[in-house]
C-alpha cells in the first residue's frame, strides 16, 4: 500500500519540505533503499549518502533544515522516532483473522473478549479470560486463572501459568516461559535433601511491556514478581521470582535477575548482566555489559553508567583496567 | 481448606507453643499476611513484626521460645523449612485429573502406568514408558524409548528427545529440553568443513530432581548424560553432553556446564557461572556467580568459595579487587 | 547392522592394518566397549588402552602404524575424523516415516517437496515452501512464507517465524527460535515512551548451518539477518537483529551476539562470550570463553586468542592476572 508523504508527515509530527505528493511504500536501510522507500539519518554526515540514494524521501533532524535537496524531507527534532513511526503506519502489525481453531483447546469457562485469534493446537485453561483483539499464537498455553488484556501479541509456543495477570498490548515473542516455579528450596540439615519452598505467588505484568523469545520469567514465592509499564526485556532474560521491575525499564538479551530484586523505573540493563538475589537498581542507572551486582548491593545514580564485576562507576573501572593493562605491559612473560 | 496449628506441628515436626485449635487456611509473607494465614521468621529481629502482623500464627526458630506472644507459635530449629512443609500441607500439589487428552498422540506401543495424565497436544513416541500419577503437560514432546518414573510433573511444552531416562518425583519446568544433540564436530583439515561428532549417547535423570524452564540438557556423545538424585537446576542452565553431576548439586540461573565435566555431590554453584569442558568441581565446593573455571581444571574445597575467571579462592580474588580499587584512585584520569 | 571393518575402512578414507572381515555393529568410548565395537585414539599414549579394551578394532593415528596390535586397526590422519566417519555409517540418522500427521495445520498454499515428513500438531503457514525429504518435528510452527530446503532436520517445538530462509542439510535442535523480532526502540524524549522500531526484516541460513536448543536468532531490522554456510551454533546462543555470521564459525554455548555485529569466516567463538553492537571480528579470530567486546570494537588476527572484558590479547590478559595475583599476594587481608 502507498502512502503520500503528507500523511506520513502528519502521522509522525515531522515536518515536510519538498513535495508531498511524492508516494511511499517502504523503509529501508541506506543500503538497501529502492526508489519507493523511505530512508532516515541521523547525523549531518550521513545525510548526502541519503540524498544519493535511490531512496524517495529523507527522515532527517534539523541539520538538513536549509540543504539543498533532490528529494523531499521530513524534518523531525528524532528522526529514527519519526521513521519508526512511519513505518508502523506502513507496515501495520499484520491483523489475524479473529477465530478459534478448531484444534485449540479452550475451557468452557474462559472469557473471551471481542475479535480474539486463537490459533491451532492452543489450550486456555480454567478460568481465564482473554482481552478484545487478543492474539494467542499457535501451540500458546495459557494455563487457568490467567488474565491477558486487549490488543495483546502473544507469538507460537509461550507458555503462560496460573495466575498470571498480563495487561494491555503487551507483546511476548515465541518460546518465553511466564509464571514458572521460582527456584526455592529448603536443606533440611539432618538429612542434606533441598525441599521446595512453596511457589504460590503470582504474576503481574503491566501494559504496553515486550517479553523477548525464550525469556523465562518466575512467578512470586508467596507475593508477585512485578513487571511494570512499557518495560522491554530481550531474548533469552531470566527474571527471578519476587522481582519487581519499575516502567520504562529497558533489559537486554541473556541478562539474569536474581530473586527479590528491584529495579526501579528508567533502568537501563545492557546484555549478560547478573544481578544477585535482593539488589536495588535506583532510578536511571545503567548497567554496562556482562556487569555484576552482589548480592543486597544497592547501585544508584541517576544517568550513571556501571560496569565490572562487582559493579562500580565505569570511571573507576577504566582506571583499574588501565593500571592493570600498564602494570601488565612490564611483566616478564 | 482449613488446617488447625496442631496438625501443622504434627506434619512439620515443630513444637507448638499456644493455642492449637487456631485454624490456617493460607501461608505468606509478614508484608501481605492476613487473618488466616501462617508466616515464618528466622531472625530473633523480626520476631516483632510478625507477632504484629495480622498473621494467625508464627513459624519461628529457637529463638522464639519465652517470648511473650500474642499469637500461637511453631518452634522449629529451621523454621523456613517447617514453613515449607506446612506450605505444602496448606496447597498440596494440584492433582490433574487422569486421562489422555483426545488431542495428544500416543503410540500404540507405550506403556502408561495408573492415573496418568497427558494433557492436549502431547506426542508420546514408540517404546516410551510412563510411570504412575506421571503428569505430562500440554504439548509435551516424549521422544520414543523414554522411560519416565512415577509421580513426575512434565509442565507444558517440554521436549525429552529418545533414550532419556528420568527417576521417580521430578519436576520439569516448561520449555526445558532434555537430551538434545551433544555440541561435537570434527574439523576435516583440508576442507575445513566442520563434520558432526555422533551425538547417540543417553541421557539419565535420577530422583527428585528438579529442571527450570528452557534449561537445556544434552544427551551423551557415546555414553551418558547424568544428573544426580535430589540434584536442582535453575532456569536457562545449559549442560553439555558427558556431564556427571552428582547428588544434591544447586546450579542457579543461566549457568552453563560444557562437556565431559564432573560436579561432585553437594555442590553449589550460583548464576551465569561457565565451566569449560572436563572440568571438575569436587564435593561440596561452592561456586559465585558469574565465575569460570577453565578447560581441565579442578576446583578443590568443601565448603569453599571460589569466585572470577579464572576462579580462585574468593579470599584471594577479593584482595586482588581491593589492591586494585587503591591503583586505581591513584590513576589520573 | 553390521560391517566389516574393510567396508569402514574405505566409507572413512582410514587404511586398514589387519583382519578387514572382522565385523562392527556399535561405536563406543574406550570406557564403554565392548566386544563388537569400534574404538578411536588420537594419542599414542591412549593406544595400549585401547588395545587391551574388548573393542574390535581401533581407529588411531600415524603414530600407530608399525606398532604389535592385537586387533585390527584403521589408521587415519584424523582419527577423530575418521571415527566420527564410521558412525554416520554404523548410525544413519534415523529416517522418518514421510508424511503429514493428521493433527498437523498444513495451509493449502505450502509447496511440500518430496518424502517430507510432518509430525503431529505442527503448523505450516502460507505460501511456505518445504524441501524434499525434510522433516519438521512434533509441534513444529512454520510461519507464512518461509523456504526450507533439502535434507533439513527440524526437531520438536521449533519456532521459524515468517520471511526466514533456510539453506539445505540444516539442523535444528528442540525450541530454537528462528527470525523472532529484533530488540530495537527509540525513546521518545518527550514522554520518556520506549516506541518500537520496525522489526520487518528478514532471517538467512547458509547450507549445513546446526542450531543448538533454545537458540533465538533474530530477523533483520529493516535488511537480513545472515548465518553463512556450514556454521555451527550451541545451545542457547543469542544472535540480534542485523548480525551477520560467515562460514564455518563455530559459537559455544549460552554467548550472545548484539545488532549489526559482523562475524568473518572460520572464527571461533567459546561459551557465554558477549558481543556488543557494531562489532567486529575478523577472519579466523579465537574469542575465550566470558569475554565480552565493547560496542563498535575491531577483533583482528586469525589464529589468535582473545580473553578477558574487553577483550584483549591472551598473553597480555595472563600477563595481567599474573600481575594481579602477585599483588594479591602482598596485601594484608
Amino acid at each position: 500500500m502507498k502512502h503520500s508523504l503528507e500523511k506520513l508527515a502528519e502521522a509522525t509530527g515531522a515536518q515536510l519540505l519538498g513535495n508531498g505528493k511524492v508516494e511511499i511504500s517502504g523503509i529501508a536501510s541506506l543500503e538497501s533503499a529502492t526508489a519507493s522507500d523511505l530512508v532516515f539519518v541521523e547525523a549531518a554526515d550521513d545525510l548526502g549518502a541519503a540524498l544519493e540514494s535511490p531512496a524517495a524521501a529523507v527522515v532527517a533532524g534539523e541539520f538538513a533544515r536549509g540543504v539543498q535537496a533532490r528529494k523531499p524531507l521530513l524534518i523531525a527534532r528524532q528522526p529514527r522516532l519519526a521513521f519508526a513511526r512511519a513505518g508502523k503506519v506502513i507496515f501495520p502489525p499484520r491483523r489475524r483473522e479473529p477465530g478459534i481453531a478448531s484444534t485449540a483447546f479452550v475451557h468452557d469457562s474462559v472469557k473471551m473478549g471481542k475479535l480474539v485469534s486463537v490459533e491451532p493446537g492452543c489450550y486456555i485453561g480454567e478460568g481465564t479470560v482473554i482481552g478484545d483483539r487478543t492474539r494467542i499464537g499457535a501451540g500458546g498455553f495459557i494455563a487457568p486463572r490467567v488474565t491477558l488484556g486487549d490488543d495483546c501479541s502473544i507469538k507460537a509456543h509461550v507458555t503462560i501459568y496460573s495466575d498470571t495477570t498480563i495487561g494491555n498490548r503487551v507483546v511476548v515473542q515465541a518460546g518465553a516461559v511466564l509464571g514458572s516455579d521460582g527456584f526455592g528450596y529448603v536443606r533440611d540439615e539432618t538429612t542434606g535433601v533441598y525441599e521446595k519452598f512453596p511457589q504460590v505467588g503470582r504474576l503481574e505484568i503491566g501494559d504496553e511491556v515486550e517479553i523477548g523469545a525464550n525469556v523465562t520469567i518466575d512467578r512470586g514465592a508467596l507475593d508477585a514478581t512485578v513487571i511494570g509499564r512499557g518495560t522491554k526485556i530481550d531474548n533469552q532474560v531470566h527474571i527471578g521470582h519476587n522481582v519487581r521491575i519499575g516502567k520504562h525499564v529497558v533489559i537486554a538479551a541473556q541478562t539474569g535477575i536474581s530473586g527479590s530484586s528491584v529495579i526501579e523505573d528508567n533502568v537501563v540493563i545492557a546484555g549478560q548482566v547478573g544481578l544477585a538475589d535482593h539488589v536495588r537498581i535506583t532510578e536511571g542507572a545503567i548497567l554496562g555489559a556482562q556487569c555484576g551486582v552482589p548480592s543486597n548491593k544497592v547501585i544508584r545514580g541517576k544517568g550513571m553508567v556501571f560496569w565490572g564485576t562487582p559493579a562500580r562507576p565505569i570511571r573507576e573501572y577504566l582506571k583499574q583496567l588501565a593500571v592493570l593493562a600498564r602494570l601488565g605491559k612490564k611483566e616478564r612473560s
